[in-house]
């Protein structure tokens, strides 16, 4: 009798760690979406948006590897991109009208509904990590400007000069942009000459079944009046419950928060039991679209089932699940 | 055969002269949610809360009456509350901790989705007139503190100096939280020692049966770190859409971002088809509650069904419909 006990529970330890094994993880990132085309960009800096996918992707994939917490990886993944001078976050972030660069950037952990941003700092070298912050130390969810600086510097967060964040290419952009003055873009966004809006984002989903997500962005060449986009409003530009999906975007922020993009997604997956993939379809290709606005999104849910959606001609993106399943793209498919 | 077709045609436009005069306009005013019980207050202030529910409310359905939209009635009614010096918003707002008053606000159109918001700003009189500003002429929905101001000033809202929002009894306030540094409240936030949200909100619903929101606030006493809270947030504090009610809330601000509780609200009637207080009691009695937190919302659909819910002791409100009904409370029932 004492041996078929044993066998039992020898048989369910097993099982345990057989489940524990099978327990999907991934993460999906994003770089912004816009008119990126075959052909607009030279085989040189093509190669390196792809690199730098690929890096980010690959330091987030590791942290759930280890068996880490999405939270975790989607911090990693950002931070990655957010020192990269190619995307529109931290280092390499677009200039505001008055010549600073201004950061905004939010988390949200899926397993508690923690959440924490900071919006129109400047001298916060990885935004995603002062959010994180905020998260977990201020009590609050959403600091601005000045404010956010002093608590992120106290938290020791890395403080750098604004001439940190500048590139040559951004420069170039602002400069042209005030020359063109008063003409929209062909995306119909005032101030978005360079027609991409190459905000970072990560979803994560961790081998414990815990969700994450978190955004980090320059926001809009030439925006004025310290305006707030959507990337760091919860439930426009970042959402994460892990009853729903992790949700993270980029495009035009003033329609993103006016649909709430973010949890009205959440809230398709929630409430009508919809597939992420339906859920993202139906507010990228209909109700955004049907606005007249442009953008994208990354979705993941608790099962490791992913949507990648876009209006745009193309967005910076790469995914990576236990399955195997991997990719790095720039362009429609 | 003549005859016939010209009393058809007259019948026609007497029924729609029915209809339209039946058609149902209201609107539903708060004044915030917190430890509000009889006998805390003495009958003189008790009197004085009615009269300025009582004000804002009229003068929000006048508008409604004349026909006008519902957004001027959402504002019309807040500009009243705003310099009703008993509420948290604009004059007699609370004291953030480095001694001075900021305030909040966001509006949001339900016929085209529409929004605007503010936060952070010092020296604008009535918030929601800029935070409609904003939406109307800006190309943005948000704008925080100087650049806001700055925007303000340029579009002619009224400016003035910080003193105009001082008054006696939340600089007491201010200073006794001071000297009550670092302990809880009764309701468990930090920095709300007067245990009250004092933030006002509107929702309306004119008789072309189009929805408004807003709400405006000087958020939590002795808030640090440039904070801001659920009011400006679209989505948080905020939310009108044809297609499902208008939401303004009052709370712990944070919990409102972290769920997002108007756009909740709003998909519940949007996406289930749940009556509004089906919605509004699911998010604030069960969600909000089993976070452990507080505050309280008003709805209001296309149909002019109302609900008015808080998981405090009481929270000033007040509505009045086209069918005759209407009611000022500022306890539980």
């Amino acid at each position: 009798m004492k041996r078929v006990f044993l066998c039992a529970i020898v048989m369910l330890l097993q099982y345990c760690a057989f489940a524990q094994a099978q327990k999907p993880f991934a993460i999906v990132i994003h770089g912004g979406a816009g008119t990126i085309r075959p052909g607009m960009i030279s085989a040189a800096d093509e190669a390196q948006y792809k690199q730098g996918l690929q890096k980010a992707l690959d330091t987030g994939y590791a942290v759930l590897e280890k068996g880490s917490t999405a939270l975790d990886a989607v911090q990693a993944a950002i931070v990655v991109l957010e020192n990269d001078s190619m995307f529109n976050a931290g280092k390499g972030a677009v200039y505001a009208a008055n010549g600073t660069i201004e950061l905004d950037a939010s988390i949200m952990d899926g397993s508690n509904l923690n959440a924490g941003a900071i919006a129109g700092v400047t001298t916060i070298k990885n935004p995603i990590m002062a959010a994180r912050k905020v998260m977990e130390q201020s009590g609050h969810v959403m600091l601005a400007r000045h404010g956010a600086e002093m608590f992120a510097e106290q938290q020791g967060c890395d403080i750098v000069p604004q001439s940190y964040f500048w590139t040559t290419k951004r420069r170039n952009a602002y400069e042209k942009q005030n020359e063109t003055k008063g003409k929209k873009s062909h995306l119909g966004q005032p101030g978005n000459i360079d027609e991409k809006y190459g905000t970072v984002g990560a979803v994560a989903l961790d081998k414990q079944g815990n969700l994450a997500a978190g955004t980090s962005t320059g926001g809009m060449t030439n925006k004025k009046f310290a305006r707030i986009g959507d990337s760091p409003i919860i439930g426009a530009g970042t959402y994460a419950d892990n009853n729903s999906c992790a949700v993270s975007c980029t495009g035009w922020g003033e329609y993103f928060i006016r649909l709430a993009m973010a949890k009205a997604i959440a809230d398709r997956v929630e409430l009508l039991n919809m597939p992420v993939d339906d859920a993202a379809k139906q507010m990228i290709h209909d109700r955004l679209q049907n606005m007249g606005a442009t953008g994208g999104v990354i979705v993941l849910d608790k099962n490791g089932n992913i949507s990648l959606q876009f209006n745009t001609d193309g967005m910076h993106r790469a995914w990576k699940k236990s399955t195997g399943e991997s990719g790095v793209e720039l362009y429609k498919q």
